[in-house]
Formats: C-alpha cells, sequence, structure tokens
C-alpha cells in the first residue's frame, strides 16, 4: 500500500536487461557512447525535433537547474508556481546554477489546482522589470506538467501560456518529471505538448516513470547545447560511464516501455480514484493523472497508517475541521499492485 | 518641488567641511585610518554597545546584501516583505552574495502599509523548512526600518518580530537605509531600536539622510567581523582611500547632524502632508516618516508634472477609477525648502 | 586493447546482481533506504571510524566539488597540485560549488611524478595568506591517491603533508578515485591511508574500480553531515531512487569486491609494464598502480592506433626528439583480458 | 616620507572643489544625472571612440571583476600574470563575480618585471582548453598597465599581446589602475594604448591618481553597456548620489588634471630614483613609472622604519644574504614633496 511517490517502486525488467546489455567492453565515456547517439536520434524521432540537442542527467532537480541556468541570466528571474518543485524542492538549485536568478511566483489560480493561468502569468511579468535596473530582469518561465497537484495543462491552457511568453520574449521551459504521465492523459504526442504549443526546453523525466535515474534535457534549439555541455560537467553531472545513462533510456523508449508504463499508473490511480470516490475521503480537485490529493478523517488516518498504508499528509484546504481532517497525496506508480489498491480501499471504508 | 527620492539632494556643508579636513597628508589604506577608529568608537558609544563590529561601504545594496551574505548559508531562505528592498530594488545582490539564498516572501499586514506582522512572520518561517533537505533552511529575517512604504514599526512591533526570530533561532537583520527618520520619529535611542529589541545585525545609512555615499553595517555579536571584512573585500567594497568615508561617516555623528537632519526630513514631509491634507490628494495611509503615499487624480498629476514637479507614480490601491487617478510617492529630504513645497502645494491646490 | 581509461570498461557481474536484488517492492527514497544504512555501517567499520558520516553521490567531480565546498569558505584558496582532477579535469566545478574560492598551485616535485612535498606545501601555504584582507584565506589542501600520474603517496608521505595542514589548522582532503587501487599496493588499511594519517574528508571511488557511477564522500567529523547533505541536494545529486547507488556500493564492499577489483587492474598493469620493459617504450616514472606513462616512437603509435588500440597521449617529458616521440598514457582496469595485453605488446615489439 | 602606496595621500584641491559645485539642488540619481553625460562625452572624446560605454564605479577591485565578470562565463578561465591584481589584491573577486571562473596564470618573464610574453601566453592558452568539456574553456586576457612590478607595456608589446587574444579569438582587458602613469611614461594618447593596439576593455584608474575613489569602467564595443549595468547594480555599486563619482572623473579630466598629476608622480619617483642610484640600494629592475623596487640593508631598512618612513617589503629576488637584506617597495603620488624625498635620501644615505 505505498503511496508516497512514484520515485519508491522498483523499475521494469526491461531496464535492468538493458543495463546487462550495456554491460559488454569498453566504450567511450562522458556521452560519447554509442547508445547516446541512439538516444538522441530516438528523442529527435519521437519529438519530431530533427535539430534538438538531447543530453542526460540522473536527477530531475539537475535537469531543471542545468536547463534554467542555460536560459538565464544571474540577473534574471524566473516565472514559476508557488508549488514549482524548482521553487518548493530543489534546496535552491536553480538560483545556484543560475549565479543567484531570483524565483518570481506567478500566483497560481484560485482553487487548489495550482495551475498558472495566461493573466496571472501576464500580470506577473508585466509587473517586474518596470524598475529598469534596479529589480531583476525578466527570464524564462517555467510550467510544470503534471504540475505538483496532480493537474494537467491542456495544450490549449499550454499555447495560451506560451503565447504569454513569447509577447514578452521570454523563454518557455518545462519541467516534465511525469512528462508520459500527462501526455498519455493528453492522447497527445511528444511535439504537441512541447515546441507545437511553444515550449523551448524540456526536462523530460525517466525516474518518476520506471528508470533507476534518468533525466533528458532537450533544447529545440541547438544552440544551447555546447553551454548545456559545459554546465553539465562544471555541475559534476557529466558521467564517465555514461552508456549505462543512454541504456536505460534507450529500454524506456523502446516498444513504448515510456507510453505503458505511464498508462498503467494512471489507471492504477483512476482505479483507486474510483474506489475513493465511494468514501468519506471527498478530493481537493478531480484527478487527471497519477496524483490523488483528498481529505480524510483523522481516525481512518489513523488506521491508514497503523497498517502500514504510506502516503504524505499536505497542506491543503479543508472544508471541514481540521482537527478532524488531514489532507492527503497519494500517488500511484506504473507498479503498484491492483490488489494493494484493494486491500487500502478495504480499510478505508471499514467503518470507524 | 523635487520629491522623487531623498538620495538626489545636496548634502549638509559639514559632510564637505570633514572631507577637506580629512585630505591632509598620508594615511593608512582599507580601513585602517585613525578616522575609523574614531568612527568605530563613536558608533559604539552611540549604539551603547561596546563590542559592535562596525564597517563602512559606500552603498545602502552593498551594506543590505553584505550583512545578509554574513548572516545567511547558501542553503537557506531570507525571510522579507514583499515590498523589501532587498527583495524589489537590488537586482537580486542578496541572491547573489550569498551564493544563491532564496528570498521567501512574508505576506504584508491588510492595508497598504505593508509592514511584518509577528503572526506573518512565524506562519512563514513555520511553513519553511516541512520539507527536510528538499526545501531551502530558515535563514535570517530582514526587516525595513522605515519601510519601503514610508511607515515605522514601533519598539513593540520589533520587539514581537524579534520574539519570533528567536523562537526559531533565527538572526534579525534591520535594514535602515532611513534609520534615523525612524528614530527620531520614535524619540527613541540607537540601542532602543536595535540590540534591545533583539536586533542582531543593522545596515545605518547615512546616503539618504545628508553622506554622499557611507553606510556603516554594525554587528551587535563581533564574530561576525572578520568573515564580513573579506566578504567586504571580495565584493570590492573595501576603499583603499577608506578616511573619506570614515570622515563623512563622523560629520554625521557630530553634533547631532544625522538627527537633525532626520528632523528636518520628517518635518518637511510633515508639512507637506499638512497641505496635502487639504486637498483632493487622500493619503494611502497616515505618513509617519519622510515619505507620503497619496492618490491624485490624473488632470491635477498631469499639472504637477507638465510644472516640473518630480515624484515617483506607485503600484498602490485606489478607491476610485484608475482612469482618473495615479497613486504617488512623495519623499521629502533634510534640504528641501518649505518655499518649494508651499509653491507644490499651491499648484496642488489650484483648480483645474 | 582499450588502456584509454579505467572508466570505460563492464562492471562485474555482482554489481548488475546487486542491482536486480535491490529492485523489489518499495523503498524510501533520498537516502533513507535500508541499504544505506548497511553501506554506512560497512563503511564506518572498514574505515574504523564508528562516527564517520558518509554520503554517496554518482560521480567524482561531485564529490569532489561537494566535499571541497563543505570544508571551505568562498574567500578562501584550496590547494593542489598543477595535474589535480580538481584543477585540470572539472572544468571550475570546485570553484562553482565553493561560491567562487580559488586554486592554487602547490608546484609538483621535479620530475614527472608531480606528487605533493611537504616542503613546497609548507612554502605554497606560507606565502598565501601574507596580505591579510586583499588575498584569499588559506583554505582546504587536496591530495590525489593515486595521483594523476599514476604515482601513490608512501603512508609517511602522507603524514608528512597532513602534519604541514595540521601546523596552519587547514582540513585535508583526499580525492581518492582511485582509493583502493593506491591501498591494495599500499598493503594497507583504508583507516592507515586516511584518518589516521590526518585525512579529514575523503571522495571514495568506486566507478573507476568496478561501480556503474557512485563515488562514496567520508567526514571523519561528523559535524560536516548536514552541511554536506544540502549542498548535495542543491547540487542536485541526490538520489530519489537511492537505493540503487546504494546497492552498488554495498556489493563493491560485500566479498572484498573493490579489493580484488583494484588488485586485478595494478596486476593486469604490472603484467602490461614487464612486457613494455622489453620495448623501445621507456617509462616516464616508474609504475606503482594501474597507469603507465611511456614515451613511443611515432611510429610505432601509428601502428598501434591502426590496429584499434585505444590510449590517451600526454603532455609529458621526453627525452628524444618529439617529432619522433610521443608520450602516451595506458591505463588498465580490472577487467582487460590478458590476452588483449599480449596482442598490444605483439603489436608494439614488431619491428618497424 | 609616505612611499607606502598612491592610493594614501591627498587630492588635489580640485576634485574637492567639484564636489562643492556639484553640490547645489536636485539631481536624478543612479548614473542619470547631467554630470554623467559629460562624463561619457569626455571619454569617449579622449579615447577618440564615440561609441563607447562607459561607467562609473568606486572601486579598482569592482571596476576589474565587474568588466571580467561582463566578458566570461562561469565555465571559462582568465589569463593574467601571477603578481596580478586580480590574481593577489581582490579575495578572488573575480571569482565571485564570473560565478567560479578560473584564473590561469601566464608565467612571467624571466627577471622581475613579471610582464606577460606574447610566448607564453600563446602557450598558456594554447595548453588551455586541450581537454574540451573537461577543463575550463578559454576566456579573457587581463593585462595590467603599469604593471604591479612597476613596469609598462610598450605599444609594441601591448600589440603583440593583442594579436595572440585575437588569434584566440578571446576578449583583452587592460587593468588600468595607473594608466595615466603608463600614458604619459609612453608619450602616447588613450587611444594608442587601448583599442588601437586592440584591447576590448579598459579598468580606467582614478583614485590612485588623485580622487577620491573613482574608476571609469569602458569598453569600446557598446554591445556591454546593458550588461555591465545589471551587473553593477546587482554589486550594490551602482551610486545612488552619483553624481558625486561624477563630478570627481570630470575634475579629473578638466585641464589634463589626470595627465599632469600622473606626471607629478612619475616625476617624483625618477627623482627618488635618481637619488637611490647613489646608494647601497640596488634596484630589482628599472623603475618606468612610479614604482621602485630596491634591495636594501637590514640595518639601513630598519633605521628607515624608525624615522617614520613608510614602504612595504616586497618578496623579490635579492642577490646578497636574505638574512642581511630586504626588497622594498617604494611608491610615489603625485602629492609627495621633494622634500620629504630629500629627507628621505639623506636617511638612506648616511653611514650605517
Amino acid at each position: 500500500m505505498f503511496f508516497a511517490s512514484d520515485n519508491s517502486g522498483p523499475v521494469p525488467p526491461q531496464v535492468l536487461t538493458a543495463l546487462a546489455e550495456a554491460n559488454t567492453g569498453y566504450a567511450m565515456g562522458y556521452g560519447a557512447d554509442a547508445e547516446m547517439a541512439e538516444v538522441t536520434a530516438r528523442i529527435r524521432e519521437i519529438f519530431e525535433a530533427p535539430e534538438a540537442a538531447v543530453f542526460l542527467v540522473a536527477t530531475g532537480t539537475a535537469a531543471n537547474a542545468l536547463a534554467l541556468s542555460t536560459l538565464c541570466q544571474p540577473f534574471e528571474t524566473i516565472f514559476c508556481t508557488p508549488t514549482a518543485h524548482i521553487h518548493e524542492d530543489e534546496c535552491n538549485a536553480p538560483e545556484f546554477y543560475s549565479g543567484g536568478a531570483k524565483l518570481t511566483l506567478v500566483p497560481g489560480a484560485p482553487g487548489f489546482d495550482d495551475k498558472m493561468t495566461p493573466e496571472a502569468l501576464r500580470a506577473t511579468i508585466a509587473k517586474e522589470e518596470t524598475r529598469g535596473v534596479h529589480g531583476p530582469q525578466r527570464g524564462p518561465v517555467s510550467v510544470t506538467q503534471v504540475s505538483e497537484r496532480g493537474t494537467i495543462y491542456s495544450l490549449t491552457e499550454l499555447q495560451a501560456l506560451a503565447a504569454v511568453t513569447k509577447e514578452f520574449d521570454l523563454p518557455l521551459h518545462m519541467d516534465g518529471a511525469r512528462f508520459a504521465n500527462a501526455m498519455v492523459a493528453l492522447d497527445c504526442t511528444p511535439a504537441d505538448m512541447t515546441w507545437k504549443v511553444g515550449v523551448d526546453a524540456v526536462s523530460f523525466g525517466g525516474t518518476k516513470n520506471g528508470l533507476l535515474g534518468v533525466e533528458a534535457v532537450i533544447f529545440f534549439d541547438p544552440k544551447h547545447a555546447w553551454e548545456f555541455e559545459l554546465r553539465r560537467k562544471r555541475g559534476g553531472h557529466l558521467f564517465s560511464k555514461h552508456r549505462y545513462l543512454s541504456a536505460q533510456m534507450l529500454a524506456y523508449l523502446t516498444d513504448d516501455l515510456w507510453r505503458d508504463n505511464a498508462v498503467k499508473a494512471n489507471d492504477n490511480c483512476a482505479y483507486l480514484a474510483q474506489g475513493l470516490r465511494r468514501t468519506k475521503a471527498p478530493f481537493l480537485h478531480e484527478p487527471q493523472a497519477n496524483m490523488i490529493f483528498a481529505a480524510l478523517p483523522r481516525a481512518t488516518h489513523q488506521r491508514l497508517f497503523d497498517a502500514g498504508a504510506a502516503y504524505h499528509l499536505w497542506d491543503g484546504p479543508l472544508d471541514g475541521d481540521p482537527q478532524e481532517q488531514v489532507a492527503a497525496r497519494f500517488v500511484c506508480d506504473w507498479a503498484i499492485e491492483k490488489q494493494q489498491i484493494d486491500q487500502f480501499l478495504a480499510l478505508i471504508t471499514q467503518p470507524e
């Protein structure tokens, strides 16, 4: 009954097999491995972006901080929502990598979904840089798809945000730690969700969707390539035995493993959601990908924890008395078994 | 009719005289001048702080960024209000000097005065660092006295804020760019407004109150002294001909020049306020030091500008239609002549 | 015939098996996995350091830069040799992570081995910080064991260096990317080569000796632990699925795999050296671990390259005419087959 | 008898007069003062560079660090000599401002003058960046004119160095803290010594030549202007009451004050040198500007110090026994009186 995160479960056997297959003979290091050439070709194909620059790193924080620092000057500010991973969960990595850029928070829409709206983005951008040399200059905009609240920007919503960034001539970055979960939910192509709507760079997540620890950073304009390489090395994120990153990413992109995993995770979540609907655990908003935010009676929460269920409590709006309720986040990964979900639902629906 | 800022007027003759007097013979550089020893002694005396470490720099941004970086680790966050100079007007200097620390905004009290309340501070601090290693750690709290909205924290208010910082064992910094204006308004001593209420370090402003460009940084615990010296040098803020900074600061502290200038500036502002009360320019809040925020009919504003009046438009709440009104900030320095104020008031009260 | 580096060959099967075994069920992320507790216990035992703080990262550059930045203030300088990896091969990572500290080069001993001598270290340290606040302050000393020239500091040599660092009260860091190769060559214990001679922190390499990409950072004084954790997270080097790093390191430390691999690599190198001695390829200095630097006639070099041999040309002193000779570096890893070495030796000894 | 530095003496009366004249009425702050427009025009005229971007800061360290950080990426390295001020005397300011760039030392020519030679520069540049992404990339070259050893690059020497920087397409920066002293010694124009020989940016010193604390940073290609402005503000080096910097610089450039001061300083030094030639104080090299490096018998040194003479001991090559001799640096500023020099010479020539 593990719903704490999608970075805690096992990886599919294909990934370990790929590591074993890559483990023969000698290979050029530092990204010059033959597998990486294949990764680049495959990602360019999948994203319909024959010029794209593609790099692998091992963590999402590295992917985001390195991508943003390549797009940002130290005297600029990065626009994101108050719940963005880059703001809340990276211990100042974007500030560090950018050499001290600021993060300016774009207020989320009313309600709990906390997605960035074009109106709020435009208003926030407009307000910055009204002070000439005194305030930070406008820098990149970063959106998170799937958002940290489990919601998904529609293609239209992304287009509207990108229109604002173009208006101010700012680069648009997508933190796609759960890229695949969003894409299969939207039933669109990688290109649809990125450059076709105006995204300039994407952190294309693998770790939360079945890899040991690999994320791709993709720039649709290859002019950023060399600077990114230098920043990656200087950050200590260039692997000597790079082929083991490449092999994972290749396995991920082979036979639709990445899509299948995302479909499984979303389906598991939908199954859990269906069950939860029959309980005293009202959703804080409608689940869209592989995450559910729900209110739980404290007594129920206690019983679940005692029974070994794992999930995080969250800071969320509760209709009822916070003494009697908690807000909880449930995340499903590709591997969670239906039986575990059933066991959890049985526990939660059990009368107090 | 210059009300744009208190950093645009002339300096009193005593300051130039002091420069001339300092301009004889050879002196040790880099802070080892005899005048600096006097400055340190004088500031320790005035602040009743015989152990305090005292340093001079030439700009307020340098004072704030260097002081905060000495109190802050790069993986921490600094707490301040959304209108703080360190957040809005220093082009990421605190982020730069701290090596990439974050600034976490403590929402100002309702209304326009935007002072930090103990409740908001506690709630904001409490919320940070609930994420263990993932989010930034709690760092120093910085309050601005006089605030950027021209309001003044009472000693009781400062005490209450300091109580919160002590609760969490965080250092308290005061941006005192307008230190003297606040102190004379509160009719208290420098010690009352700083270490006696729990302030650990202060940027003690001189530039906005009559100097060419000198601010003192004061640490009440001298353990920070050597690190600050190194940070100052590394920031390019250690003057070789340091005596010319010392001489200015000495003149400032001699014969109560600093208090007199502040009294003059506040009085000038009170005189302007008195006049404005008789006009169609309602205050956004009650003036307390040497700044007024008021709403102006657009037509009046146009007439004032056409007549050469200088002041800044501001982002402020307006009761009426923003098409017909603007929010304006008027700052009085020690030097503005009553006649200029009268001329301005005559203009403003003139019928459209 | 791959002698280009020890980071290009395969990993032993035990490592992949360990990954597969770790790949079951759900585990706490970010270093809270059960395997990491075992790693810490095991490293403390092996190093006879029951208080040591132990962390894993994925690259040697991350290990060095994070360790040094924890020991170093931004206004200090790090002492190392001109050939140190941290100086030549990390694209300014130490400067970046430390917030702008300097690297001061301690001239290597005459000859090609380029090890740091106590005399040169003392002289270099003594010279720094004679300028008070104007120059950088003295910071940590970093030695590389095995050095980048393939030489090994004896325990006595390390002790003598540590004596100098203690004299000036500076921390001593060891870049142990090839820690095991040195240790088995010296036939000593991990404790002998580190804290017993006065080393404060060590980058304990795994990647060059059989892992996919794992290095441990060990502080013998645990007071550095929390700061390191924050710096690791902020650098993007904290793995969510941390168990896969832990599992590798556990396999490494189990059944002496790490020692066995190092013995194999050194033996392979000795075998190659023995063969080379019979050729026209004089050594630039006597090989000690798993690296050989030798002079090659250009014609021989061309023939070797044409035949597919892989190794790096180096900047080294040549007795003869550089038009006719090259300096070459040959590195043996644990996996290189004797047959490959024989084939290479056959080629090299073949008459022109 | 003050020969310790040229930053310790008084400023000429014209500078104080200029401050007094600037001290009337209200002026736009932050560089928008009318005097600054004049400064820019005047510098463009003097340098025959109608497009040049011109900025003022208050210290030489700020000028150098800000200029270099504008020309340098954090993953690059700056080339300078081992005695460069940016390397030895700025407490890591260039590393700090550049976000962690490295300084690569170009060995000085044999002898004590320590000027950079084109051969050494080319060899050093060529060696850097042979490691691809692993080492830092080649960045700006910085030369110091007058050098820290008091020597002067001839125009031909500068041209030869610039030819090397152009060969590698690297920007050339001149640390001109003693710009005027060099220029009058070479009897050339500002343009001759800068853009005409290939200098891209110059720190044009005023402080050591008669100002309270003002240096100009000049970029001959104005494309750097806006970035520099932002970096200056972010570094806390933008003065609100900027007119007092402008006024100093204007006075400096009026009626050839800057040239006259430099001529006086050089003449004073020549007079001192002439006297010293008759003593037991052999020069370490022939004086060229306003600095002398000489060997002194310890007994003489003791007598001079006892008599109140001020100068610095230096790390220099001594022909005789270091137990019996010291190396001393004597700097003359514009203001030192002949009588002081005579008194000093009388002391030094006095028999032991």
